[in-house]
């Protein structure tokens, strides 16, 4: 479908209103069990840098912000990199709720069986058979290895909590 | 926390393996109702554009990708989009199994109740204030205005899903 033809689609407005101009999409919130499993999984297996952390003891959870940038691009200083990551799109919030690491019973719910509502977040990569082949050797586990089912040009594997993570490329694969 | 500090947290990787340089976190998939209401929310409310459409008669549902850019950034040409859409961060993909709208009681679970997991989308702003009354003119509903609780700084409304979109402004807020 043509650039034309997805503004003209019910509901859709095709000039946004200029007081929207600056907004970002800065980030998706996952609460987590194992905050250590978490960030060993988003920054050793896909890449991410812890930019930010924040705790509330009071209430007895706390915040973690990734981004899957360039590490040259953050801010070394605190209050320089603070509103840094609050402007750029792409930030990964995790949740951790304390204790719930030591509960057997505990886990969280990656919406993909009822009840149904979020479903997945996305990595894209240079080249999706090389990263799946990386994946695996890191005994990541997967939902939907490139060969399963009919959609080979694409993979899903999960995070320590169950989420699914798509992984894609940008170009067709070739060959 | 210096950032250096945070690299140094249990299970933080400091160092990415070379083989993630390039990876980048594409896109949030959210299950959405009627599909209808919700272009119009993300289009006309937060300033999404419709970047690309693609249907699955046979599995009857449609996937819809949006993204919070200045139009001008958006290639025209189909097959430079579709890479362009693929390889830039903060994308958010709706998906529209067809019918639900049509069923009175049909509800997605936007992860904030039992069973949790899933928790909001964060969109940031030049002046949360501006962008809050703009939003309380429009009829946004909110979860919690930025006056409700200690958090004052920060918002929360609400997609015709009910998912929480928390609205945030990169600067501390003056006054």
């Amino acid at each position: 479908m043509s650039l034309h033809d997805l503004q003209t689609l019910p509901g859709v407005t095709a000039q946004p209103d200029t007081a929207t101009a600056q907004f970002v999409f800065n980030h998706t919130m996952l609460r987590v069990k194992d905050i250590e499993k978490s960030l060993d999984f988003y920054t050793r297996v896909l890449g991410f840098r812890l930019v930010d952390k924040r705790d509330f003891p009071e209430a007895a959870f706390s915040l973690y912000f990734l981004a899957l940038v360039d590490p040259a691009q953050i801010p070394a200083d605190d209050a320089e990199r603070h509103q840094w990551m609050k402007s750029i799109p792409g930030v990964l919030e995790l949740t951790h709720n304390h204790g719930t690491e030591n509960d057997p019973e505990f886990a969280y719910h990656n919406g993909n069986t009822d009840p149904r509502g979020f479903g997945h977040i996305c990595i894209s990569v240079p080249d999706v058979r090389v990263a799946c082949a990386r994946f695996e050797a890191l005994d990541v586990p997967f939902q939907k290895r490139l060969q399963d089912g009919r959609m080979n040009h694409l993979a899903f594997v999960k995070d320590p909590d169950g989420y699914w993570v798509e992984v894609i490329q940008p170009t067709e694969l070739k060959g």
